[in-house]
């Protein structure tokens, strides 16, 4: 049984509106030093298996269909065994 | 100047619609092994500061007032120093 961690993102050029609005936000109320501000998605998921190739396989080609667009997003994933 | 990255989930128990929806996708598509499937939030962001504590104290200063819903999410955070 492996715990997967999937981080995706908008990748670098493509308009982040949420972002923005963020920024503007802490700006507001006086948080100062803020840079560039990015959001993106984080999802947990738990697989049921037991070979971690064959996992990490599945993850992927879950992300590439389903999951993550490509043609403005970034994904990371983290795989870690549970018992 | 830090890099953070901050993730956001909800709290066990709170409904997740949008995981369930995900997760229900993935098994009608004929990925079998799936368990339990929790979104959340994942932000990045610049921090124009030089102590590392003093970083620390806004960042959950901020996500405490305005970046999270204590009511129904958690954060973790990661913090790391760029040149």
């Amino acid at each position: 049984m492996f715990k997967v961690k999937i981080y995706i993102n908008l990748k670098e050029g493509v308009a982040d509106p949420q972002g923005a609005t963020i920024k503007h936000a802490l700006d507001s109320i006086g948080y100062q030093k803020i840079g560039k501000v990015k959001t993106g998605k984080y999802l947990q998921l738990e697989l049921d298996m037991h070979d971690k190739n064959k996992a990490r396989e599945q993850i992927e080609d879950m992300c590439q269909k389903i999951l993550v667009n490509p043609v403005i997003e970034n994904y990371e994933y983290q795989i870690e065994e549970i018992k």
